[in-house]
Parts: structure tokens; C-alpha cells; sequence
């Protein structure tokens, strides 16, 4: 940048506070679970485009990396949390019923493991799934922005399959 | 939220500052141009699933949010600006190699505006394309969220297409 006269005053403001970040997340967890409920069930778990994976593979990436990223975030463990045990694991959801349903688990997880982060841990190097090393803020973005990648490829799925996909505006 | 220990003490905590937040777009338009980069010159401009436009019209549309835009924000003139003149308008753009360029031009103006813009405008309400009522921040929050959107897609276009897209998670 040549100009840097609106950066050079800004570090002490604050754009996004844990608070609106975690409204943000749930709002596009919203609209994520609209996309998954417009799926068919028989295509859900095997429509596949180029070699990609299912779209139940891409929505049960987004649940364990939630679920188990923000255990990892508030208390260290990087796993999925006894709230999902009665699925034993995410790979054992056949059903688009169960998958919702593990999904609205992890909705009301996300929230609890939210209100267990100290302000300051949100600026922490962590090492995600003992490999990824980043900022927690960024850690959790990348969950976020992983989230809306694949969603957007769901939305690609379901217009092959003929299916009009939730509007990608509407976080109603 | 049942345990609200974490929220309340943080509002004046700075999660993500303009100078952080600018970055972290910049960061996904260099993966976003790779995405371009990545697609066969005729298909960029032809190939669709599911009667989703091709590829290079969600690359307009990043280009014409992000140009228009941030011309909006910092301005008040919701309008692509002179230095997208030589092509018109981004409909008229008709080879990949001007897709590049306008995109590399719209990078520029990003920077250039961003440095324009007050910090406290982030959290001011503005009618974005006299439509849209948002705060600036929640505005660009969108625009970066619809490109991450459209790129997955461009995702899935590549892999129907026989080709290796770059990592998601690659940010070099």
C-alpha cells in the first residue's frame, strides 16, 4: 500500500468482537443447514461431480471441524465432544434426519465452547488438530470460510440436480 | 447463550482491524485469481452446470462488487471507476488474459480505497448499489464471503472439467 494514513490509527478499533463473530458463524450455519435440508436423501450420500466427494462428506467436514475445533479452541482436546457419541462418529450418519440432527448439536456446542474463550485466547497461536498452526481467530475464519467453500459447491450439486438452492443473501 | 462469561467483558476488544481485515481478502483474491488462472480459456467463458453462468461471470461479478463496491464505500459512487475504462464495462471483457488484468487493477483499487476510507465509517450504515442496507463492514464481510462462495463453485467447474484446482487451504 502507498497510502497508509487510515491504517496507521486503526489497531485499537474493533471491527469484529467475539461476539459478532460467533453471530456470524451461526447466521451462515443457517443457511448451511437450509442448503443440506434441500438435498435429496439418496443424492446426499452419493451425487458426485468430477470425482468430488458426496455432499454428505462435505457437511460432515464442516460438523467435525466445529465440532472438534472448538473443543480444540476452548479446552485443548481436539475431538469430538460426547455430544455426538450416540453417532459414534461422523461417519457412521446415513441419514439426512441424523445429520441435521448432529447438526443442531453442534449449533448449540459451538455456542457453549464459545462462551469458554477468554477474549485474549482469540489472539493465541494454536496448533489445530496437533498440525495447523494459527491464531485462534484465524483458525476459527478458516472453519467459517471452509464452510462457505463447500456449501457453495453444495449449491452446484443441488442445480445438477435439478434443485433451486436457497438464495446464497437470505440469512433470514 | 446460557454462559455469557466470555461475552460480556469483550466489547472494546479488537478481533479483526481494517489493516488485518484488508489483508485477509487480499490473501483470498491471490487464491481466487489461481482459481482463474487454473481454468482452459474456452470453457472459462462457456462451460456451466446445472444452467449456472460460466465461470468467467462470477469472476465479473467479484470484480465489479470489489471495484463498484469500494468505490461505494470510500466515495459514496456506487460505480466500477476510470481505471476499468479501457474495457467498458466487465461484459465486454472476452479473453482470460483481460479477466487477469482487470482483476489485478481491481487489487490496486481495493488498497487504494481502503486507505480512504475513516475507520469509524466501518461500522456506519451505507445503502450498498442503493439497495443494500448494511454497515460497511458487514458489506465487505459479503463481499469477500460471496467471492470464497463463487470460487468453490469454480471449484467443482475445474474438477467436472478434468482439472486439478489449487488447494483451498494454500494462501502462499
Amino acid at each position: 500500500m502507498t497510502n497508509n494514513t487510515a491504517t496507521t490509527q486503526e489497531e485499537s478499533i474493533a471491527l469484529i468482537t467475539p461476539a459478532s463473530l460467533l453471530q456470524h458463524w451461526q447466521v451462515h450455519r443457517k443457511l448451511s443447514r437450509k442448503v443440506l435440508v434441500a438435498f435429496p436423501e439418496k443424492e446426499l450420500f452419493s451425487f458426485s461431480i468430477g470425482g468430488m466427494r458426496p455432499y454428505d462428506e462435505l457437511v460432515k467436514e464442516m460438523i467435525g471441524l466445529a465440532s472438534a475445533g472448538m473443543n480444540g479452541i476452548a479446552t485443548g482436546k481436539w475431538e469430538t465432544t460426547p455430544l455426538l457419541d450416540h453417532f459414534n462418529s461422523e461417519a457412521n450418519i446415513t441419514s439426512k434426519q441424523e445429520l441435521l440432527e448432529a447438526w443442531d448439536e453442534v449449533t448449540e456446542q459451538i455456542d457453549n465452547f464459545w462462551a469458554q474463550i477468554p477474549v485474549a485466547h482469540f489472539h493465541d497461536i494454536v496448533m489445530a488438530f496437533g498440525m495447523y498452526e494459527n491464531t485462534v481467530l484465524d483458525t476459527i475464519l478458516y472453519f467459517i470460510e471452509n464452510e462457505i467453500h463447500h456449501r457453495g459447491q453444495g449449491y452446484v450439486y443441488l442445480r445438477a440436480l435439478g434443485f433451486e438452492p436457497p438464495a446464497f443473501w437470505d440469512r433470514s
